[in-house]
């Protein structure tokens, strides 16, 4: 179970036409309440693509009724057309619910530049049936609706003390900072303000999904929105939320990551004994974005060279003789020199560790990864987006 | 003819064991005078190799008598030990030209982390057996001598008003901003002053190698220099000079394009209609540096949602709604959204220009790149650098 878990939900996942696999494409979450809370964080590209700006309008006031998502068309780059689109969806959606349409969210992901008249009446359509298939049991069939070049769907739970969170994912490329083509729905029956639903949420996305970079390229139309119902009836202690939702979220990115397109291996970069969490972040985004570094661990090769030539491009504080790198725990460099052989370091596993010591510092943050592989190119050269 | 095409220089390629497939790989140029007029630039990744920072000190005063210059180890990472080993490169040329070792440039470019007791020893011998193979003929084989990847060695010369200018090249992948594995010497027998030579190099660089980005991935051990005899006795024109120099530097850069990894595509991002020239340049790198975008032009896609996408990263100034995008002369995309069908676009020629109008200024730059495919993939996954 996913965003349907929780107390207070029910979702459905329909086949509009969409795609032309026939495969589901359009779903319905919906918060049946009592409490109607939201927050929502956005994609940070300056191109934003329709559903993220009227997303961005009706999240403002802390509450949303109900999230419509589809696949198989972004509209992105589609004009006046497009946003009058992703407008009438949720008037759709609200009619069908009874609520208003402001309260209804937008997210859309598939090929840029789809949002014709036939793409709008798909989603139209989509909508009216997946209002008339909504259950408490729908969560499954949502997750799978929003799949794109995903094999499989993503979802999570986290149970606490009276009260629960679920959560669907899509996004198999694109995965980059501050969001990537991937859309995420949080739900909880936790009893929560919209300003704690906001800073629980913004805190969560910080450590998990901002510090994913599969591909450095940020999507238009990327969302993540956390929906409260309260119907659990409790206020959860503050800290353990957090930490709920940020183990839920990071479950979801790593979900994310090991579905990325064609890729190979899971790298998690470690950076550690920097001065700030943020310099950390930058070493191991600078690292997650070279291309050189991708391709030599998909060639099983533990290039430490790669490794400090990518953060010397960075203005972060360190010292390149001063660094030390240790690769599936095989220290290969130490202080900006060879240490132990290369020929140590076992790559053939996919999931992947480069610990980075700046040893100037006390702080640390993790970026996750993946390798750049023949099939990453093979589909994104031959798939549009 | 290249490096040795002005009068004033001799220069030497040969095979010092140092690449295993037994090619060339020392070289050394010798600037005969009667000036000794020097200027260069330096990678500005900040985890420099030893010859780099030996070469910064070199090259200070503005003067310099020779340039050695090895493939087949980058001698970066390699500790003091590696950085002895420039220097007792500069001296052992120095010894044999009878000049002081600071005055004598050191280059080094292949695999990061080679520079133990053998490599010095091949250094050095190199080193001595090219001092005794200098003539005016030996630009051809010191520029064969500086490949690594590439597959034909690079050289240009340009002739004015008697004077002349001559460079060669080496350099296939890793080629980024702010310089890339990309080692380079140009010649002149113009009369020109330190502070001159200092000004047309950086002046040239900053719009032709600057600009060349092929895959986002800075090198250590990147350096451009420029030598000056005076041996024509013409103190050149300034203007003329400069144009000059930034042809053969263009030409230069053209051609490690031309050559780089495994590229199916040399692309010409055009950025015009900016409010700054560095706009121009962040929004054409931006694009260049896009995984997607790089895949689609592989696949023959002229993805103009991609290029949007990219450009709404950077902090341009430009509205995503009031953009155009022009591939290979077919305008794709009309203020962020559909123009011409992307089927009329020819993707098909290695040559691929891609034209972003910003529409909220008048500054343009012009970005090289190359697309990312299977072969980038594999050159990079099997190679170490």
């Amino acid at each position: 179970m996913s965003v349907t878990a929780a107390e207070g939900f029910e979702a459905a996942g329909v086949a509009a036409g969409l795609k032309s696999s026939g495969g589901p494409d359009v779903a319905l979450v919906v918060n049946r309440g009592p409490q109607k809370t939201a927050a929502a964080v956005f994609t940070s590209n300056r191109a934003k693509a329709n559903p993220i700006m009227w997303s961005q309008e009706a999240i403002r006031d802390g509450r949303a009724e109900a999230v419509v998502l589809n696949s198989g068309g972004a509209n992105c780059f589609t004009g006046s057309f497009g946003f009058q689109t992703s407008h009438q969806t949720a008037e759709k959606a609200a009619d069908l619910l009874g609520v208003g349409a402001i309260d209804v969210i937008v997210c859309s992901t598939g090929l840029i530049g789809t949002g014709d008249e036939v793409f709008r009446q798909k989603v139209l359509e989509g909508t009216t049936a997946a209002a008339g298939r909504l259950s408490a049991d729908g969560g499954e069939s949502a997750a799978r609706a929003i799949m794109t070049t995903d094999t499989v769907p993503k979802q999570a739970t986290r149970t606490r003390d009276g009260w629960t969170i679920g959560g669907m994912a899509k996004g198999a490329g694109m995965l980059a900072p501050g969001l990537a083509t991937m859309l995420v729905v949080i739900t909880t029956d936790a009893v929560l303000t919209p300003q704690q639903a906001d800073q629980h949420l913004r805190s969560a996305t910080r450590t998990t999904f901002d510090r994913l970079d599969s591909d450095g390229a940020m999507s238009t139309n990327d969302q993540v929105t956390l929906l409260a119902s309260g119907a659990s009836g409790i206020e959860p202690d503050a800290v353990a939320f957090r930490d709920a939702l940020t183990d839920l979220c990071l479950d979801l990115a790593t979900q994310l990551m090991a579905d990325a397109e064609g890729a190979s291996h899971e790298i998690h970069i470690r950076v550690t004994g920097a001065v700030t969490e943020q310099d950390a972040v930058t070493v191991g985004r600078s690292v997650a974005r070279n291309n050189l570094f991708k391709t030599a661990i998909f060639g099983n090769d533990p290039n430490w060279g790669r490794v400090l030539a990518a953060i010397g491009t960075t203005n972060a504080q360190f010292d390149p003789y001063d660094t030390d790198v240790t690769i599936n725990g095989v220290r290969v460099c130490t202080k900006g020199g060879p240490d132990r052989p290369r020929e140590e370091v076992d790559l053939t596993p996919r999931r992947t560790t480069v610990d980075i010591d700046l040893r100037v510092g006390d702080e640390a943050a993790t970026i996750m990864t993946n390798d750049l592989t023949h099939a990453y190119v093979h589909e994104n050269s031959a798939y549009s987006s």
